[in-house]
């Protein structure tokens, strides 16, 4: 079956079963409920070391950090300081998960737009690697926080180069009509540099950037890569600041479905180290650290959701509707973004796709719709429906709406299986209510 | 300020500052942190007693029942039980909290598209007052636990119409074309009846339709309700069934933004109450209860998101962004829906608004735009940023995107303020993990 590419790796079949993980997938949803998501710890591990190993490849001098607003919790967290990678969080409650697994947050770099001052000032106490400043609100108050708290911070500065990843809009960040970083083209990013070295409380290490997500061209890298290390070396030649530290951010691309294949790693590294390389030899630049951020493709592959089939509704010649037990509570991403994805019926895998139907979720809204016209076996109430490539960015953005529980998360491995965040509960709903 | 007609019943400007229910939303930013939703108690009982009093004018045997996916706690259902309203529940989580507050269950009525075994099982246990059946699966499963459990299940039969509300896609229910309901046009509608009429289980009482939401036109409710009542004729004269309710369902729509005024309840009653009357005339069917299911239109208006001003970035000839320390991970709606707001500086309130700006949020994520182009006073950093109409579907849809928390909650009244519900703390976000 092609469509097992797109699982965690080792995804097999067994007796009409799907198995991922050396664990049956319709076991896990008869011992632990559904929705549930799984992840595939072996996946989640090579991805990791697949990320560092290619780009060391190219690009010795490279750090992997995990942005973890693909998706983060304490037992996530663990594995990615086990594989010892970095940490990109985006707010105070990711450094404190960081934090409760003793994770090295010398290595966590805090990203995002308006961090507020309670979250610089955790970051600064707790010791967090990099500030990543987003803008002149942000400097001058981690420089006063800083000073206040007898530290220098180590900052990187978020850079907008203007560069269009041809992505979804409301995932496109690199251009300048954006809320992010400082712009080169209005001066404010020179601007930002000045202000950085003379800045007291900051120590200004490098340049960031982020153009999108998912970016499925090398174009937008190897552009944004040139303007950053050009403004790079404009910096050098008018205030003599080097930059020891680069990043072009994340964003790299996942294989949702089967018609559109995702670059490789390979591909991604390739191109942006080429370029740093070029680009720094142009410019007389020392190459400088690189720090990749990816999310999505170190949790997306490992990570498959389990629904069960409830109400199966046939409009004849209209439509056949197949309602799961989730949907946009616990995956928003086709609601907001048109996001595609494929399913495997987990009890009939390998069974003949003979029957197109529409996956549709629990909630009620109309835009509850998780597969609209989906080929898959001949589907009745009670069978298992497994959709790959959900690792990232489902649960970081799932809700309680329609008052449903949060699934519970389960990791799978060599055949056994363990409960890294149990299922929400009704008193779990009502426990901030007083 | 013509602005202050969105915000709830009662809003005034004292000394420059926005007054809520009595109380200075500064003080309140300032006393509980930001972001803070607040609730005007007043406003939500008026909100109440009006849509009683006004579908009781027009239409003597009217229950209204609150559409609990809007936004339901604690808190609020103790208020709605007050007010004496029925409650439109959608899973077994609201019914829970309905529990929890000694709602009386035989008042409440549970929907949704795809209810579990359990779900059911809670209802039948709890005794809910009504189960809308939505389709043959759901039917027969409901039938069965009712027959075991040895209760019979009063039930109203969810119908398709095939009514397009014209409002957006993602919340268009009615159409034939629709995971909801029994199609009347495929003969499907008339299979439930007589199937709902011979289970041993259930009882069927009436008819429920739901067309969107929300819902600008008095058309798409009398289409709606017409071909309802039709069918309901004809189900008289082929079953002798006699519908003793009917629910032409919810989606009454309120104002968000100056421009676009939302109809009366006035309207809405009339134009209902009219058509029933004159099809049950028409029809020689006698006049059913009405059941009118508002959920946006009791919350929306009361509930106002408080904000504090971080980062100001301006791009000059680009635009001019305002973070605040909100945004897509407490009010979706404008991601998922396009969905437009107004807003107030509220230490600023009666200013002139001569300074365009874009209110963007602090996700990591372009997409989380709060409002795009709003005129306001100039704003600074620690500025108090209110947004009127977010009482409906920007808690219920709330997610913790970027390891977020989730905003506390405070009922304003006379001048004095109480928390419903708690702000979500680091601990909360890993209370789940194991």
């Amino acid at each position: 079956m092609k469509e097992l590419e797109i699982f965690p790796y080792g995804t097999e079949i067994n007796d009409g079963h799907l198995v991922i993980g050396g664990c049956d997938t319709v076991a896990l949803a008869n011992e632990y409920g559904t929705p549930l998501y799984i992840f595939d710890e072996a996946t989640l591990r090579s991805k990791c070391r697949e990320y560092t190993k290619v780009f060391k490849t190219y690009y010795s001098d490279t750090t992997i950090i995990y942005a973890s607003k693909a998706f983060i919790n304490k037992g996530l967290a663990e594995i990615i300081k086990q594989e010892g990678l970095g940490l990109d969080v985006v707010s105070g409650g990711a450094i404190s998960i960081a934090n409760a697994v003793s994770f090295p947050l010398e290595k966590v770099y805090f990203h995002g737009n308006n961090k507020s001052r309670s979250e610089l000032e955790l970051a600064l106490s707790l010791g967090v690697g990099r500030v990543v400043v987003d803008n002149f609100f942000e400097m001058s108050l981690l420089d006063k926080l800083a000073q206040e708290a007898g530290k220098i911070q180590d900052v990187l500065l978020r850079i907008s180069p203007g560069i269009d990843p041809h992505t979804h809009a409301k995932t496109t960040t690199g251009i300048v009509d954006s809320k992010f970083g400082f712009p080169i083209v209005t001066g404010q990013a020179a601007e930002a540099v000045s202000k950085a070295i003379s800045a007291k409380g900051l120590h200004l290490i490098g340049l960031h950037c982020h153009l999108g997500s998912p970016i499925y061209e090398m174009d937008p890298y190897i552009q944004g890569t040139e303007v950053m290390l050009k403004f790079a070396a404009e910096m050098r030649d008018r205030h003599g600041f080097v930059v020891s530290e680069f990043s072009p951010g994340g964003g790299f691309a996942i294989q949702y479905t089967e018609d559109k294949p995702a670059p490789s790693t390979n591909e991604y590294a390739e191109a942006i180290s080429k370029t740093i390389h070029s680009a720094c030899r142009a410019y007389g630049l020392p190459l400088p650290k690189l720090i990749i951020e990816p999310g999505r493709s170190i949790v997306g592959q490992a990570g498959v959701a389990l629904y069960t089939v409830g109400a199966i509704k046939d409009i004849p010649g209209v439509r056949k509707y197949v309602s799961v037990d989730g949907g946009m509570a616990d995956n928003i991403r086709p609601a907001i973004y048109g996001s595609r994805y494929e399913a495997v019926v987990a009890n009939k895998a390998g069974k003949a796709n003979d029957q197109l139907v529409t996956i549709c979720g629990k909630y009620c809204e109309s835009g509850d719709i998780l597969i609209r016209d989906v080929h898959l076996p001949v589907i009745e109430s009670g069978d298992t429906i497994a959709v790959p490539a959900s690792g990232a960015y489902c649960l970081s953005m799932a809700s309680n709406y329609n008052t449903s529980l949060k699934p519970a998360i389960v990791v799978v491995n060599g055949g056994s299986s363990r409960v890294i965040r149990r299922r929400e509960s009704y008193e779990d709903l009502m426990r901030r209510d007083v």
